[in-house]
């Protein structure tokens, strides 16, 4: 099998001032087509480190993949330094400088000098086009080795990465497939999936592995084979087995958040739903409309952060706000009800509670939470204790406000 | 300067399954303690490969940092790598058994026998205490050289991190220290940024960089003096001129997020907002009331994907959805004066839009989007148009609200 390695350049990632979400992307897309991820490493912008750590992947792997120092400022220095690795001179492309001039033009703003250094390219290189920025990528083969470089920006990473290159590295890969199918389950602990499922995790092909995450534990299934399609067919009776024994609890595979399931569910009943929010402040129905076409399952939500709001928005009458606290599971039911009543929805679901850092007015601990969900078949209220920071406690809160609504669909 | 670098462990780390936040926080620690991060490694779950790159590691730089791998499993090798790395036997410690059969009791859970490979140590490791979670992680001097092992989970991670370890790094790192400080700018391109301050650009002490995200552009000045204070000295002129030549775009420093700004604006102003979405889902919401302390500036939201949410939340007139369509000026400026009108704010900020992915049923454009914030001064409303799949243009989007807003404050 083809091996590769994936170096992310840049300072700002090195120091840890920005997070890297394109080496992931570009680890998942190695995996689907068949290459084997050896090894990630990160590296600031310095010249003799860069040329350094290119050298030690070529060494090790076949293809040597660099993400961010494309760009035209002085600190951009992986043209160069493939160059440098490859004992290349750098051959000028006019093509890319009339494209440069023209983009400029444009945009109507002048191009300085330094935009010229894109292009250049390592004479081994074949340019990969980038019709969302000015830096094309490069493509170079030498001595048996591949080296693909990628400009550092989402919107010109993605594209070309999902486009030509993958379809170079999968004829580049023309043997075994490592494939994995991940099922997502929420509901349940990691030590609790794991032992129940202790006697599928010995198995070499496929692969079981759970990974715990906020709220939910995922199963990584992994197989080898010789096609993608294969490979799925070694996955599909371990799949079957696990969903046989875990049930209801997987709720998706692969990509599919809980809140995509959500709306899946949703749109395949016909119902709408809205949301009620005071603690997560909108990420419930934020995480629900992210999906795309969720604007047919979800007609709105309110973020009723005081109880003025509460009143005016939802209708919760105040004595009950001054009676029970608004952390309370009578004001959590009471707004689920207000907002099926205010949007006529068949579900509404709602969150109260207290996300921290100090306990609120009424002396609430922080991380206690009431979610409720009212639906065709009555209003259920759930109370939750979670522990963390803000973010963590509003995440958990939001999972299980998406876990009841799901149970709630599923009745 | 003492030299670090950073290995994460974990084979769904390296195949993209989950993202790496750990490392980006250990890099910024290491900076804060003055230790120079070199490099950044992830390394999957075989322990050859581990063993090799902390090798690799411990001969480049003075100190090593494993994040990860620490657990319970088959699949949690760190300990037996870095025992391989040192040529330490593993050495047995009762007190964390005894722990660990304490922990297990209390929770009225059996404990299973793999869960004892957390009492070992490599020989010369000291153990790092973990309070929230069953791995300590380790500590280990040897040859002149330094390995520190995390365990994986962040709850467990960070006070780890931000506790014993920031402490014993400090110490380590006696001498200079580099330290960075981020200007936050909104409402310009990077481009235009680098124009302005190219001739600050050549500097070394402090350096300047800029790097683009989305909606935004950031300015690391990093200088190396003695102490952080020193450092401080150093970069404070040059954050001062910066300030001076770009004004109000700077709207924050280091990790001061435009929604944090603005609701420290709000506070300071005893001012309060509401918000309107439509496109944004929720998402303007859920970024201002991620703030603690939000709950006294945002007193509501209301989410409004449908024209009956738009009239029954917003008192949006049907009329004027039918002859303007959603997506339009008039409709956004109506819904920030609705939801003013609703709950009595100071301030109303409304997006409404098309995130994509295809044309709404108005034939709308995908990206296109109009804010409008309604205030003290009357109603502004903005139009903008975005590329990019639907994360981004709602992002983009959440960001143009949040920044008008924080030019109405302003006012």
């Amino acid at each position: 099998m083809l091996t590769a390695e994936i170096i992310s350049v840049g300072t700002e990632l090195l120091l840890g001032q920005i997070v890297d979400t394109h080496a992931p992307t570009m680890a998942r897309l190695l995996a689907e087509c068949g290459i084997g991820c050896q090894r990630r490493a990160t590296i600031g912008d310095n010249f003799d480190r860069l040329v350094g750590a290119i050298n030690e992947s070529l060494s090790r792997s076949d293809v040597v993949i660099t993400i961010g120092g494309l760009g035209p400022t002085v600190d951009d220095l992986t043209r160069d330094a493939i160059a440098k690795a490859l004992g290349d001179e750098l051959v000028h492309e006019p093509e890319v400088e009339a494209r440069l001039r023209e983009f400029f033009a444009n945009r109507k703003i002048p191009m300085t000098q330094n935009n010229l250094r894109q292009s250049y390219r390592p004479a081994s290189a074949q340019l990969i086009e980038n019709p969302n920025g000015t830096a094309p990528g490069l493509l170079c083969q030498k001595n048996g080795k591949v080296i693909i470089a990628f400009p550092g920006p989402k919107g010109e990473f993605e594209p070309m990465a999902r486009g030509p290159v993958q379809v170079f590295l999968s004829r580049l890969q023309g043997g075994r497939v490592i494939h994995s199918r991940v099922l997502r389950i929420i509901g349940m602990g990691e030590s609790y999936v794991e032992d129940r499922l202790r006697d599928l995790m010995d198995g070499e092909n496929p692969t079981v592995a759970p990974y715990a995450h906020t709220g939910e534990v995922h199963l990584r299934l992994t197989a080898v084979a010789d096609s993608k399609e294969a490979a799925e067919l070694v996955i599909d009776p371990m799949d079957q087995e696990i969903r046989s024994r875990l049930g209801r609890a997987v709720y998706g595979q692969d990509l599919t958040t809980l809140e995509q399931s959500v709306i899946e569910d949703l749109l395949s009943q016909g119902r709408t739903v809205a949301t009620a929010e005071s603690m997560t402040g909108g990420e419930v129905a934020a995480r629900l409309t992210s999906i795309p076409g969720s604007s047919s399952a979800v007609k709105g939500g309110v973020v009723t952060y005081t109880a003025e709001a509460k009143r005016e928005l939802l209708g919760v009458l105040p004595s009950l706000l001054g009676q029970d606290g608004p952390v309370s599971p009578s004001v959590a039911k009471a707004m689920a009800l207000g907002v099926v009543a205010k949007l006529g929805t068949d579900y509404g679901v709602s969150v109260t509670g207290n996300a921290g850092p100090t306990s609120d007015v009424d002396g609430k601990p922080v991380g206690l939470v009431y979610v409720a969900v009212a639906g065709p078949n009555g209003v259920t209220v759930q109370e939750a204790r979670y522990r963390g920071v803000r973010e963590d406690i509003r995440r958990r809160a939001s999972q299980l406000a998406l876990q009841m609504l799901r149970e709630a669909l599923a009745e």
